[in-house]
């Protein structure tokens, strides 16, 4: 069994930097979390507010704090810090090696979805972002570590795309069908999900746009390292295009 | 110009968990940095140092300390908390956004390979690991970010890989005969060097190994992402086995 995590993300068209944040930490206690924020307005503002928030989660994350715990700790730490006025979307992903599940905790209006062979699942139950309303908590889903699944997570960027020109994405469809189609790694997923944002905003991001694929499949072959298929290898991969130097 | 970061890294042979740590965080300035660390001895115990290490090393990083500074703090956290009786390397690869370099730190008898269009160069001064001498500090080199530009680190799995077999890898002529083949990601060439060890291991990695490698190219080919080839995309792509449940 093999579990694959993958992140496509992109900035608002125009602007130096994704207000958005994806964070990735090892459990202490066995498997990974990730932690996705998006902050408010967009550019450096919302950059700095996503960090915070994405950096206090992780923190505690790495020291073995329970993921709801963690968001509640983000959320109590932006309202203070921040006297209540600004907030973020966060969402945690955990693969639990301790209770071999995946954790998903929700403070976004952005749904989740779940697809395995029993369906396909919606989590969109009304859910509030961090950093705004006192004692704000997250939702939090669990499943089992089991193959085949599919978790599409994402921030409001995908959700808008196309608006400016009235079109939109079918995102559960477009995930459905790509869960069909056999072979598809998790970054594959990422990718032609955010392909069609981008095809539906004409190739110019209205927004930051951050997409989180965890996919949980029967392993499969492993290019160079094919010969040692008993082997239990981990893998990273970060790809990051570097913006021009600018003169001034 | 793209940035490439991929990691492979297996555990020694028949243990439950890898003893080296390898951890990514954003910073806070722009960039991305890295640090990889392996505990003393393997197993649980190992893991537990190296994740330490790693994890004081990241949290700092995180809130903007520079790198020299991040790895004398690990030291001195590990130094007082284990009372200089356990020892862990640790390196620190960094992306910096503002100065525009890769800045390597380095407390390991394990050398880091540079390749560019200059030639190879081979950092190997003697450097000690961190926890047992008091006020240990990083050997620090620093490059310019520019294309072509091949980064390899790893921990002493690699340097002994075959040892057992009266075999060895010869590393830099690997990463040299890896670097001339035209269009390897960095993670293709992760994955073989590690595929080379295996070989020479005959399937059983005789300690832990963990192979970073850093590449700065010209932009290439997106897959999907294509036809936004001039779209800022970021991409992080995570691969890993789930261990069999064990039923006591």
């Amino acid at each position: 069994m093999e579990v694959q995590v993958a992140v496509a993300k992109v900035a608002k068209y125009a602007t130096s930097e994704s207000g958005d944040t994806v964070e990735m930490v090892e459990r202490p206690l066995g498997g990974l979390s990730f932690v996705m924020a998006d902050g408010q307005r967009s550019g450096r503002s919302a950059k700095a507010i996503s960090n915070l928030v994405a950096r206090k989660a992780i923190s505690l994350l790495a020291e073995g704090v329970r993921d709801g715990a963690a968001a509640r700790a983000a959320h109590d730490y932006l309202y203070t810090y921040r006297g209540g006025k600004v907030l973020a979307t966060l969402n945690i992903v955990s693969i639990d090696m301790v209770s071999r599940t995946i954790v998903l905790s929700r403070n976004s209006h952005c749904p989740i979805l779940i697809v395995t062979d029993e369906g396909t699942r919606v989590l969109d139950k009304p859910s509030r972002p961090v950093g705004v309303h006192r004692r704000t908590k997250p939702l939090v889903a669990e499943l089992s570590l089991q193959p085949p699944t599919t978790v599409v997570l994402f921030t409001d960027g995908l959700l808008d795309a196309g608006q400016r020109y009235g079109g939109s994405l079918d995102i559960l469809a477009a995930v459905q069908s790509l869960c069909d189609e056999q072979g598809r790694t998790a970054q594959s997923i990422a990718d032609q999900l955010l392909a069609q944002a981008l095809q539906l905003d004409q190739g110019r991001a209205g927004d930051d746009i951050s997409i989180l694929v965890l996919t949980v499949r029967t392993r499969c072959r492993n290019g160079e390292l094919a010969p040692f298929s008993n082997t239990d290898v981990r893998r990273l991969s970060v790809t990051f295009p570097l913006p021009p130097v600018i003169i001034r």
